[in-house]
């Protein structure tokens, strides 16, 4: 588990402690005039913006030489960072302690048990102090164990009513409106859009496939190990507390050619954690287009880039320079971060 | 390894030295009359394909109880035995063999070193002396080491030159004419076919989308481990000789859930393999349809069932009976095996 819990992780907690001193930040609703004709009305008249629209163009144009064909129109989206935000800590570590709080009626020992308590008593601080082993504990007791069903239904519930602790909003409306509008874009020219994440399978499939217009079948994310009870003609298929797959760095390029089989044309990420799926996507044969999402915009959502502990943006930046990659400058480049909903 | 071995491969060999005696079996073109109304032409009117006819005509409509939304219309289909032959021994063997052969010329070695001199001398019975880890030298040198492009290439030369031992066709000439019009038929009614085999995927993906009409994201089977290497800028994915997932039995149920998210609502296997995937398929909410293809024709393919080594239904074919799946009795219900072409 060391990767998994370091990478997904680990850093938030440091953010969460740190973050208690940051300016509440509100969501301002902002008028967005659509244009009948553009496919991203709220996208900025930018560099960004004209460079998709120009790929797009460009390769669904028959008379191209750059046209490619429906069935390879693989695009791959990271999740955290890139289609809905990630900060003070990834999503889903709040989701398992709210989950560690709904749990606890039926686990009175977790009272005075770490690192359970920690999370029940609001103790940052002790929580930090559990480190690693802790955070495995946590994830491992809200993540394993119940089925297929039972996890779909209590993601469901908390993503339809837990609020985000500084945003003060549903996590489902912490969405990029610009990214939702790209991902619309490219599903309207054919081109088959995946959610390539290090979160975990089962926990994005419970929301992403409505949030994104994504089926369950396009998402790809780390895995737990699973094992098959025919439970006398009731199967059931469950999770057991052990990492099956880490879909990160090189897992991203991996599960891609596992899952997928076909390397990805157009390819989005926000960290150096998307830089090997979208150095696998750059070597197909087509035409193709890398995206990097640039967290620049400290009033409407975060900045952060090189020396973040979530989503940290380095060595990404500097091949996107090196090799002509987009990147998309938020505080630039969108007019509206969330969807205005 | 075990497991794979056994249940892919180690048998096969028995039967390749049993099946020297075997007539020579040609494949007689027969007259198809197509009927412009029907969609399963080379069915004979039989209760199997009245039971598909009819639940694919009630699900689709929505006016049924029964309706599923597109969207969950699931289909999965084991490969080796249901939609091509898989005697005298899975084809995926016979590859590896045909490749020792190719590729004897840069191993000189392999002249003296068994199991490699065994296949190079054709000598059946010393290779059956060679036993499980013979098998798995020869699979792990024909089928890792090189990268996804040279592999799929390696097949895709095999599979348009091999002849069949006994069959003296290609392989790709040994698919079953009634299940490609099968599989066109829940295509024509927005059913998402998958394969899910126990072959393994870079071996499938290189004949199964043309055969079958089935996108590359759409093949699941068993897997090497991989390694992703950025090579300066030419990255590669290489196979390594070690087994990341056995799709087979549970597997096949484990990784439907894996890698579609949804449970099938149509699910078709030809032995106890498929077992599990038909019973997590049945326990899904849609009204779902079981098919089992039972080799039955000692004439125009051949008859196994309970006893054989390879592709043994037994414990299937309880379940059917008890719990009312369809069983395809071929030669009964087809009107030809081979697609006459």
């Amino acid at each position: 588990m060391r990767n998994y819990v370091t990478l997904l992780f680990l850093g938030a907690l440091f953010l969460i402690v740190g973050c208690k001193n940051e300016k509440e930040q509100t969501i301002s609703e902002q008028e967005i005039v659509i244009e009948k004709t553009d496919p991203l009305p709220s996208w900025n008249d930018v560099e960004s913006k004209k460079n998709i629209v120009a790929y797009v163009e460009d390769v669904i144009n028959e008379n191209s030489p750059n046209f490619i064909p429906i069935a390879d129109r693989i695009a791959t989206f990271d999740n955290d960072g890139n289609l809905w935000s990630e900060q003070p800590a990834y999503f889903q570590l709040f989701f398992a302690m709210d989950r560690v709080k709904a749990m606890a009626v039926d686990h009175p020992e977790w009272k005075n048990k770490q690192p359970f308590k920690a999370v029940l008593e609001n103790d940052m601080e002790e929580l930090k102090k559990q480190g690693e082993h802790g955070i495995v504990q946590l994830i491992m007791a809200t993540h394993t164990g119940s089925t297929i069903e039972e996890f779909d239904k209590d993601v469901k519930d908390w993503i339809t009513t837990a609020k985000h602790p500084t945003k003060n909003v549903g996590y489902n409306q912490l969405v990029y409106q610009p990214m939702l509008e790209l991902l619309q874009y490219l599903q309207d020219n054919n081109f088959k859009t995946y959610v390539v994440s290090g979160g975990t399978v089962d926990f994005m499939r419970a929301f992403v496939s409505e949030m994104y217009n994504i089926p369950s079948e396009q998402i790809i994310g780390s895995r737990f190990k699973t094992e098959f009870d025919y439970n006398a003609g009731n199967p059931q298929i469950k999770r057991l507390p052990e990492l099956d797959f880490n879909n990160d760095k090189e897992g991203k390029a991996l599960n891609i050619q596992k899952i997928i089989g076909k390397k990805p044309v157009f390819s989005s990420g926000n960290s150096d954690g998307d830089l090997q799926m979208m150095q696998w996507a750059t070597s197909n044969k087509y035409k193709s287009f890398m995206l990097y999402v640039h967290h620049t915009d400290s009033i409407r959502e975060w900045a952060y880039d090189r020396n973040s502990h979530i989503g940290r943006l380095d060595k990404g930046l500097d091949q996107a320079k090196k090799d002509g990659w987009t990147v998309i400058d938020m505080e630039k480049d969108w007019k509206v971060i969330y969807s205005p909903r």
